[in-house]
């Protein structure tokens, strides 16, 4: 155990217990839907991190082919590369066929399907793919109903190395979803759209293995989830405002936070601040649209205590603008020069993004345990 | 020589002779007005990308003591470290001192210089410290008329390990002047405050030796610069969206780019789908409040040419969303599947900060070099 006080600032936390707690809420969701939980390690793409949330043998998902590589050599065999495969990854995807890893990759489109069946020859071993589905208009996919689906089936049916594993959709629009009532109306629809698509796939004679659906929302909206095969899940096992913006968690339930050191203080404009910018606490501002805006993040004591109504609300590269949401003035008792403060990250994958290790906590203690990320791609 | 279809997206891309016409630019500015040049380094944080722009012996500016430790090893021994000093810092600023670095800290308030004076007897060497001037209310910064300048000032002097080596400003505000007259302005105001805190300090009896002002669109506004020592900036090497918005560059001057394929369209939204997301963008949105709205970036065909009126309009982790400014509809043609295309960033220190190493181009082509990043704090 050490004091945070040795820690260099701006450095990112991990909340253990919290973690932990939040990894099980999911888990018992997975469990009582009786489906397969397959956990998004992109927030904290970390190894040590994945132990909590995302145990050996779990299959998994990722961003990025680099978290592939990394967690394929940790001993995880079935990987689901959830991005859009764009043809200069075959090398890399190639790469984990080699060692024996059941991968799965997304396309959602002919053109796709065509560039992957022209090169699949080449191929190690045999690669799964799933179709995206596009439940709610937010990014990518096609339509549950669009024809392209049995084109896609019918070029990857041309290759005997590709394997055409079912459908996969992430209902991004959940993300604006801010009562439950949305959130299970969200999920549904992700569920209806992935289980019609896969009906007509397996209705035109491919066989559908896996039907993965998933958002944090919409995992833990409370729906049944019947007929799915899988869920997906990424941000749930840290949350952060955003997600208690939506009410999906409390603030007290999120297991990240950025701490920094006050470097100074603008009285008269009722400004502290500090040595966490954007740097350290990302660009992101996914609260902007929230009845409470955090801005680049809410305030806490060093103890992980909110300070009520304080947050970031200006970044540069290394300094933040800490200011009252009511104009406040800060006071030398709260906020003296290098008085050590915690941030609750607005989007814990862009905050957590911008660091390369953590350190871990425990009953708010620092626990000298540190925690590698793998960035790149 | 190699083709970019061999890297894999997203990877950052710098475009060498742009690179080396930018540093020219500003070294030729700092020649006229006859004043040093002290890079700052923070926005590529690479020393191979700093033997352009910053070469030894070059004094620099960093905005992290990991920059700090990274350049003093590669033999850089003047160094400002330009963000107000926290206590927590003061083991790593040591270690530089250790290695007979001169290093410069910057602080901006009593309870600052008290807790430096408080620590000073444990420092292995000379530190010197700059206090940091507010010229536009923009960030950090005691006001150059203050009393608390002479207070830090007293304060400083108490210690023999403490070198008060003069005053530091930085006109933030000089990123919302949008014509050259008010570039000048803001300016000739760094400028005018930064030499009346030095006049102030030198008329109480402590000799100044740097009056350091600077920020790209003040030093590249075209004033003389007359009775300041040193010139600061930092993105101008690269130059961005945001530079360009401003007209302190051109967009062709933009010597980073982000290589990125097109994973897929929408086409009855307009969209393009590609595989540069935040997470190689940044979330930065700084041309929000420009007449062009830039989105996360400028879409360019693969050899750096403009498609002009496209950009990225959305952005996810891993995804961003290309669309045209007067809702054209992407075609086969110019965004077919697997096609490669460079996005200028909005803000380069916040994209560049989004990687681990640069891919150097030369006539727009690959050389098959690249640049580390130094990250981290």
């Amino acid at each position: 155990m050490s004091k945070f006080s040795n820690l260099l600032t701006p450095a990112c936390l991990i909340d253990l217990p919290r973690l932990i707690a939040n990894a099980d809420r999911m888990a018992a969701v997975a469990d009582v839907a009786g489906v397969a939980l397959r956990p998004h390690v992109k927030t904290l793409k970390s190894l040590e991190a994945a132990q909590i949330y995302a145990p050996l043998p779990m299959p998994i998902t990722v961003s990025t082919l680099a978290e592939g590589r990394a967690f394929a050599e940790a001993g995880y065999s079935d990987i689901l590369y959830a991005v859009g495969l764009t043809p200069n990854k075959l090398p890399a995807v190639n790469a984990l066929l080699e060692n024996n890893i059941s991968l799965t990759v997304l396309i959602d489109s002919s053109a796709a399907a065509e560039a992957l069946a022209d090169s699949a020859d080449n191929l190690s071993g045999t690669l799964n793919v799933a179709v995206e589905v596009d439940t709610d208009g937010h990014r990518a996919g096609i339509g549950a109903e669009s024809p392209v689906l049995l084109q896609i089936a019918a070029k990857l049916a041309g290759s005997s190395k590709l394997n055409l594993v079912g459908v996969m959709a992430h209902a991004g629009g959940s993300y604006g979803a801010f009562d439950s009532e949305a959130r299970q109306h969200s999920a549904q629809q992700e569920c209806d759209k992935a289980l019609l698509a896969s009906a007509r796939l397996e209705e035109a004679g491919f066989p559908v293995t896996m039907i993965s659906v998933g958002s944090t929302p919409t995992a833990l909206s409370g729906i049944t989830h019947e007929g799915i095969t899988e869920l997906r899940a990424g941000v749930y096992a840290t949350f952060d405002c955003v997600m208690a913006g939506l009410g999906v968690c409390q603030y007290q339930d999120i297991a990240i936070s950025v701490l920094t050191s006050v470097i100074g203080r603008q009285d008269e404009k009722g400004w502290v601040l500090v040595d966490a910018g954007w740097m350290a606490l990302s660009r992101d501002t996914g609260t902007a649209s929230h009845p409470t805006d955090c801005g680049y993040g809410l305030v806490c004591d060093v103890h992980g205590n909110l300070l009520d109504g304080w947050y970031v609300q200006q970044t540069n590269q290394e300094h933040g603008v800490i200011v009252h949401r009511d104009g406040h003035t800060p006071t030398e008792q709260n906020f003296s020069y290098g008085t050590m403060l915690r941030i609750l990250p607005v989007h814990a994958c862009a905050t957590a993004g911008q660091f390369e290790k953590y350190h871990v906590t425990r009953d708010n203690v620092h626990t000298q345990e540190t925690w590698n990320r793998i960035n790149g791609w």
